[in-house]
């Protein structure tokens, strides 16, 4: 197998197992075990374990930022839902590595852990803007940016409900909260805040 | 010591423990450090290393119940931004114990498992009901029961980003998602879902 694709298998192995049962709870011995190779092979490709959970939430976080491709050009209405349809169909199509993302990134430390941070920011920074956008052009009332914060904990948090066989689309997931908060914040809001 | 204080005194440390370093990061060894018990000694309070998790999930779960007192007398509106607030102050004000409870629950097992979850499941259902109660009554719109499990998520993702000195207190974070959710669902919301 070539390097780039049993580095693409361990990723994914890790991503599962610590979906599974958490960082701390399986180690690099377990982990060298589920994908056959020795734990000496096991370095040479991943570094160290905290290089391989790097690596799954980087993946994770770089295929998000990836797949949003925000246009500038349509009504911030279309922008929102377009970045909350983008982001549960992530969820749920990787969910394993999100489950990793979410509840484990904490552990990262370091230069890891502050490229990670930074590309969380990013793409929070673009449901900011998006909200701005609305308010700029009368839309949307303003907010404090405290609601993206909300927002966001609303689609992610789904890491831990999400089941493939639900009754519902991720998109319809996702168009039930854009409607919510759309309509929430559109600019015949009643109430403050 | 009595026994009562120090278990009170462990199940904090372990909270604390925990929320900074995971439940499979920080193991018993330590935890009998911080508490100067020998590990033992400190089994004779504790049982098992699981025993604390779930003593931990209980008191936080457990506390949240007995704060939030649904009053059906009041406007649905008032009773779920009653709900809201008291979730909002609740994970402020104990904030290490939360972060366990989001993150770790799922480390339980067997009878312990399936008590917490059916309190969180308790927990849920409060909401549904007030919700539905808002429908029954003209008020708010009927939603799909998904909308339930964002609004937690709204909600119970900031202990993630609460801080004791943020800008705006638990109270006014709660305002915002409120009249938010609430200006959302109305009965003169212009879109589906």
């Amino acid at each position: 197998m070539r390097q780039a694709a049993r580095t693409a298998e361990i990723v994914q192995a890790a991503a599962h197992l610590w979906a599974d049962r958490g960082y701390h709870g399986v180690g690099v011995e377990e982990l060298s075990q589920t994908v056959g190779l020795q734990r000496g092979a096991l370095y040479h490709y991943i570094g160290s374990k905290e290089e391989l959970l790097h690596e799954v939430v980087r993946q994770a976080i770089c295929r998000l930022l990836d797949r949003t491709s925000d246009d500038e050009e349509l009504l911030p209405a279309e922008r929102l839902r377009a970045l909350s349809r983008t982001l549960m169909r992530e969820i749920s199509e990787h969910q394993a590595e999100w489950t990793v993302f979410f509840r484990e990134i904490s552990w990262l430390t370091g230069a890891r852990r502050d490229e990670i941070f930074a590309m969380r920011e990013e793409y929070e920074q673009l449901w900011v803007r998006v909200l701005e956008s609305g308010v700029a052009c009368g839309d949307l009332r303003p907010v404090d940016p405290v609601l993206v914060k909300g927002i966001l904990g609303m689609h992610n948090y789904s890491y831990l409900w999400l089941r493939p066989d639900g009754p519902l689309s991720p998109t319809e997931i996702a168009d039930i909260f854009t409607n919510t908060v759309l309509h929430g914040i559109d600019r015949e809001a009643i109430s403050g805040g």
